[in-house]
């Protein structure tokens, strides 16, 4: 569990990231701890080598572990066993949900990737495992993030786990169970009197001090390394339906860089081989408490206007989300779309959820359901085609939603008389 | 997904299971929903057909899922892959806790079996997928439990997801966020005014009456079935171990049930082959609340005598364990030991797990954690001999045990001079 720390130069040969690319000029960087284009500012994401990636079989990933780590030779750290960090995230279930598909007038199959299974209980620890595994490789000695909460814990608990210093900060009016999971793992933990937004801005101001040169913010300096951990749900979605795609995908938007993950991953399988090629068409889910993306679409715009964020689904709540515009693209590129959901409506999602399938998911999956409704009835997505919807966050995280809508059905003595006088005998 | 129901005599001709037998005098009964002997009253377990395990190898346990149903081979229910009951439980991570191994000076490995992994957080989806898939077979139509919390989370959600009629009865002072999440799958829940052991009496006397002669409940009339559910969690130790036995295991103790199935589990690794024999040891941990079989443990009883539970390890309140003379059995036969810990040292534990392993656990957990420190400081555990812990269930469910203990490290305004005044800077 030693970190063991290369400079940033050293990549291991079986990598097959390449080098770091401008998602808006196309400038072309060294790989390591860089984020942003010195040319126009744009964000970079991480570029791959074709002909390594197309080295990646389907018998090689399924000799791998099960968890992300099995997709090694698609992601830009971690080739190395010995050193990566595997915590066992990944290869959560895919469910197949008859019951809901029924409820919501399916002829074609629904499936729900559950990523509450996650040791977090988030899709956040995919991303974190990528991220602290590549700033231990480029020789970071302490991580840290801004968060809505789930990547609070997720990093909180990684570090926990190999024994790396971190720093944490989340905005002070979160949901007490994230606050509280973060802080027992012992790390530090600053609240910050602001939104999430406020707190994402002071992290980047601290990235450039010389305080925090040995700090890996996860989703600010190695975001590019960061980000690429959410094309994990894309390929072991291909992979559980036998190496094929859905034909629909609905994925919920905080700053929309997992929804076009998503879209990456399964235009990569594509390319190497690994699945047939298929038309599948990706759809954009967010609270109308916070819905700049949403918004844009609806009103035909390429640009996603910040927005001051309420309402419950808190894990969703940036209100300047990074990569807002690649989502509508990867969204309009695809014959998908977007809606939001008000918070009555995320609640009777969190419920339709919890019902048919038994899957509690936080208020981000209540959003993901009522926005398949919501689309569904709109006309937009087709209930004759295989759909996928992402649950990306756990219910015991946001109790307080349904927490008033939900108890027991009766409250009686411990006598059969009881149960007689509540009906239930 | 539909119920597929056979007559209770029509066992799958693969299953191992070829009686109920009594487990004081040993009287032998046709497999069904029967749990107590005719004769003695005695409380009735799965026997197994011998030539039948054995022809279970590691490589067919390998070709199977990546759940529990692997060991179907060794299970008595669901065999057939078709109409089991997969909720993609078990296969939970084995964690190397070489942080916390360092903390109480192990200089042999030290291993947690993490089962807040499991579908919803805890181990019982494992004796309720094996009991839910019996009951479907043996033709009943509603599935229910008396639950100390968990068990009624995975009873509710198992059945939302198959679509059968479910009713939990629970003690109504338990955790609030077992009650929402037991609650938010839309079956019957019956909050009961007294204790665990008043639930339990009370759905006893209803598994008698003709209003429920069509309900199973897990843990009475289906008992011996869900019980063996257990089980894997002594199989999945030895698989990830890569098929031998650890030489030490804790396990928490309520029932009592899960040790005794653990120590099931490795006498029939043994006796079929899969691992070479090997002298463990087994030891118990209890709450100093509800330590009924610890303290008859303590002063070399072999009688358990009731008592009235407190303390805030709620999932492990059962005052009158119905497995506890088995566990003193398995602890005292093996050469292990038991403890019990006051809630300051559950709280303890809880933080100590999360710190060094990242694992986040319920009050089980801490007590289990506490233990083990516990009884190395009274020489009674060996750090020289490889162990596991058995982490059962979420500290998300048991938030309040350690909420108003941890917290934000600073809480400030979001600007650099803020860092500095929190001293961060």
């Amino acid at each position: 569990m030693t970190a063991v720390i290369h400079p940033a130069t050293d990549q291991s040969p079986q990598s097959p990231a390449s080098a770091l690319v401008c998602r808006n000029c196309g400038a072309s960087y060294p790989l390591g701890a860089q984020h942003a284009c010195f040319e126009c500012f744009g964000p970079l994401e991480i570029g791959y080598d074709a002909e390594r990636l197309s080295r990646v079989t389907r018998e090689s990933i399924a000799a791998g572990p099960h968890s992300i780590w099995r997709y090694a030779g698609l992601l830009p750290a971690g080739q190395n066993a010995a050193t990566r960090v595997d915590s066992g995230t990944g290869m959560t279930p895919l469910i197949r949900a008859d019951r809901l598909a029924d409820r919501l007038g399916f002829t074609a199959p629904l499936w729900v990737k559950d990523d509450s299974a996650n040791p977090t209980h988030s899709f956040k620890d995919r991303v974190v495992s990528v991220a602290i595994t590549a700033a231990r490789e480029l020789g970071f000695t302490r991580i840290a993030c801004a968060s809505t909460g789930n990547l609070a814990n997720s990093v909180a608990a990684h570090a926990a786990r190999i024994g790396m210093d971190s720093i944490v900060f989340i905005p002070s009016d979160l949901e007490a169970a994230k606050i509280t999971q973060t802080a027992v793992y012992g790390g530090k933990l600053v609240a910050i009197q602001g939104s999430y937004d406020d707190v994402n801005r002071l992290c980047s101001e601290l990235a450039e001090t010389d305080e925090f040169e040995s700090t890996a913010f996860v989703n600010v300096n190695v975001r590019p390394y960061y980000a690429e951990g959410s094309k994990t749900l894309g390929y072991e979605v291909a992979e559980q339906l036998g190496w094929r795609l859905p034909q629909q995908v609905v994925a919920p938007m905080a700053s929309g860089s997992l929804l076009t993950k998503v879209h990456k991953a399964f235009k990569e399988l594509q390319s190497i081989g690994l699945v047939d090629p298929l038309d599948y068409r990706v759809y954009g889910a967010q609270s109308s408490g916070c819905s700049p993306i949403a918004v844009a679409f609806e009103t035909g715009s390429d640009t996603v206007l910040p927005v001051k964020p309420t309402g419950i689904a808190k894990s969703l709540n940036i209100g300047n989300p990074a990569d807002g515009p690649y989502a509508l693209d990867a969204v309009r590129s695809t014959g998908g779309a977007m809606a939001h959901v008000n918070d009555d409506e995320i609640r009777d999602g969190i419920q339709l959820l919890a019902e048919t399938t038994g899957v509690f998911a936080e208020t981000a999956g209540g959003v993901t359901t009522a926005v398949l409704k919501r689309l569904i009835e709109a006309g937009s997505l087709d209930t004759s085609r295989e759909t996928v919807i992402y649950n990306t966050g756990d219910g015991l995280k946001t109790q307080d939603a349904v927490s008033d809508r939900v108890g027991p059905t009766a409250v009686i003595a411990p006598t059969l008389k009881g149960m007689r006088a509540a009906g239930l005998l």
